[in-house]
């Protein structure tokens, strides 16, 4: 690292928008970081795989390196940003590498830090060297300092939000124009706001990842991202927002995550799943590509953060607070706590919680149907707060069976669902959606 | 300081519900705070002014020392937390000697750091400590610390939000029960929400204090508690909240701080008022004694940042917050760049800003009175787009006209304001409130 005074030499590894973003940032902002940092921080080195394409910065000023691997044992680098993506691969070399050299490291990787995030702060704690992901959650809220540092003070009993701005999108559009989501999809793709491949986004992986990163900070449990039970959002319709909206809901993609203490010590719940929030919930106003997160502490309570998920401004913001950190000489463990002080954490079902839920079916539109449904249901133990059958939807020859249940464990609900699945009187498995509690 | 290993020693000047709450949350959280700071933190010494009363708290395990004053020169004392309030007196005798003794002070108190925070500042620079208020601005919610760190990539454009619990508390309920602003204080008073003497809350003086630490640390400009054009809400009346409801807005209590680039260089506009926010913004959905900063930064956008303001347990979890930055050995600028280059920032008057307006007044039940009213409007080049004249109020046999302004110069309906102070017609002066845009 170098002296206080002189420059923190930064190399980018990726040129993609958030490395653009992060060049224009650093140009344009130059003076007040030099300020608030103590020093200036320069870009010294480049490098990305396609070293001839426009990328509407001027990349003459930057020493360019073809091998990102080896940017972090260069003499005339003290930071590499890991901008390349993806869990494996280029970027966890580039990472292994960087940190070996001991050399601090900033990524905005949330599949790389969901994957390998427990092996590399290992190796950034024996190292004494900064690794920091803050552009991996939430594009730029810093929420990961929110939860590391602002609310260090407290245990935190849950934490949960919107955390995929693509599918926020979506839903949020689907809300606002009564239209399916395979044709808001389509849109979003050919507007840039979903990936040609958006299985990443709308099946909630990139939801899980940040979650399973968020949790591992919050509660100081290892992280587990293969723990996180999610779904996406390609099973709603559009009659199910209408019907939410009836029943004085939003459907937000919410990402969920809380400690369960039982006989056996704590163990972790983690989900992501389309949930309904009413219309009174702070995030049920949170639309388009926003993300937002709430943490509840014990002594704190409740605490919201909130602003652009992605984008090459926001993303970039972040990168660059992680590395007015690093100027400023701060070397924290990543996770808050160091690694081996992570608690190891059961997984938990979904067994212990209660609440609301909302199930819709697709069924076939014949006598003694609903009386199948409502008896699985009774047999499950399942009270039905509302039910409401609609005519006959033009696609399948099936009719829309939507109810909320009353307050109850969730797993009757999933009993009731298990005892309806096969039957020929569904054109569809049930789809259940739970609904968001205070 | 001590060495990393060892337990980091804190004094508690002040031991009121704050105080209390920090005792409880050292206590309840202790091994939890012990491994996110790498050593533990322990209250070895407090004092307040009366030694006999019943706190709640078992104040047994720790040395009372009758003067705060001496706290910080104490050898089993690292850092002192000052939680007596007020901006001079004790408190300030406590911080001064505090940091001369080369210890870390820790406070919440929001008018000590308005009014002396820049003089606090110089000096735990020179004895390069730390210096840290996270709870004097909106309790426990992460802001200084967000926008000191997380947006510190950022130029931050403007800052704004409801940083008065108080007042939040009373619009929201004057909002949900259709009654009036005495009765409502009144009752707030009885439950505790509201101080035997609340003009520091509902004049605006608290939200000023707020919105000026909030200002400086967003601006890099010098700290100007002066500086704030600071109304409260003591003239609103039930009916402006029933108008403001029926044209799709909230009334809130907003603090308001921008810069402006002029020809001799940015000047800082800051300024406390009751605002209509549309139902669609962010801010209008934070109910109760609820906080909600908002800040723009120029990469990041908009940042929003929600959470209780005031109580026992925020307060406590944000001064452990600072703690915790402390043990961990953070020693930065409080301001985010040292006070000697904090920017001197002349005051902008509202000359620059531009919005829509709702203007109240209450008019004598005669002849000729409207056409006096909107005569001034228009020789003040500013236009209405919606007029409501409501029947004669009960209280003073006058009429209530309330009127929305078009898009246009804040000036302008200063002057149409300025036209009919003074009139016989009027009786009362026009209240003017803006409307919160995008």
């Amino acid at each position: 690292m170098a002296e206080p005074s002189k420059p923190l030499r930064i190399a980018l590894a990726g040129l993609g928008t958030v490395g653009a973003g992060v060049i224009r940032l650093v140009e344009a902002n130059a003076a007040l970081i030099a300020r608030r940092a103590g020093r200036p921080i320069q870009i010294t080195v480049i490098g990305a795989r396609d070293r001839s394409k426009d990328r509407g910065v001027n990349l003459a000023p930057y020493v360019w390196e073809d091998d990102m691997v080896i940017m972090g044992e260069r003499d005339d680098v003290d930071v590499v940003v890991e901008l390349v993506g993806g869990s494996d691969g280029p970027a966890l070399s580039c990472a292994r590498t960087t940190i070996e050299a001991g050399k601090a490291l900033v990524t905005a990787n949330k599949a790389m830090i969901a994957h390998h995030g427990l092996e590399l702060a290992g190796k950034a704690e024996a190292a004494k060297v900064a690794l920091k992901f803050e552009a991996a959650v939430a594009g730029g809220i810093p929420v990961i300092k929110g939860l590391r540092e602002g609310a260090a003070a407290n245990e935190i009993e849950r934490v949960y939000g919107i955390l995929n701005g693509t599918c926020n999108y979506i839903l949020s559009t689907m809300e606002d124009t009564g239209r399916d989501f395979a044709d808001v999809l389509a849109e979003a793709q050919a507007k840039g706001y979903a990936e040609a491949d958006p299985a990443f986004d709308i099946e909630g992986t990139d939801a899980a990842h940040k979650l399973s990163i968020l949790a591992a900070i919050a509660f100081g449990g290892k992280l587990d991202f293969a723990g996180v039970d999610a779904a996406g959002i390609t099973r709603l319709r559009a009659a199910d927002i209408a019907q939410a909206d009836s029943l004085g809901y939003v459907i937000r993609l919410i990402g969920m995550a809380e400690t369960v203490t039982t006989a056996q010590g704590k163990v972790l719940f983690q989900r992501v799943q389309p949930h309904l929030v009413p219309f009174d919930h702070p995030l049920a106003h949170v639309d388009g590509a926003t993300n937002a997160v709430v943490a509840e502490g014990n002594f704190s309570g409740r605490l919201l953060f909130q602003g652009a998920g992605a984008g090459e401004g926001p993303t970039a913001s972040a990168v660059v607070a992680d590395l007015i950190d690093i100027a400023r000489g701060e070397i924290a463990a990543p996770f808050s706590v160091p690694v081996e002080e992570l608690e190891p954490m059961p997984r938990a079902d979904a067994g212990h919680r209660s609440g609301r839920a909302y199930v819709r079916l697709m069924a076939a539109d014949r006598p003694g149907v609903l009386a199948e449904i409502t008896a699985a249901f009774r047999d499950a133990g399942v009270s039905i707060e509302s039910l409401i059958q609609k005519g006959r939807s033009s696609d399948q020859g099936a009719v829309m069976v939507a109810m909320v249940t009353h307050e109850g464990p969730e797993s009757a609900v999933g009993e009731a669902v298990r005892l309806l699945n096969g039957s020929d009187s569904l054109a569809e498995p049930p789809l259940v959606m739970h609904i968001l509690g205070d």
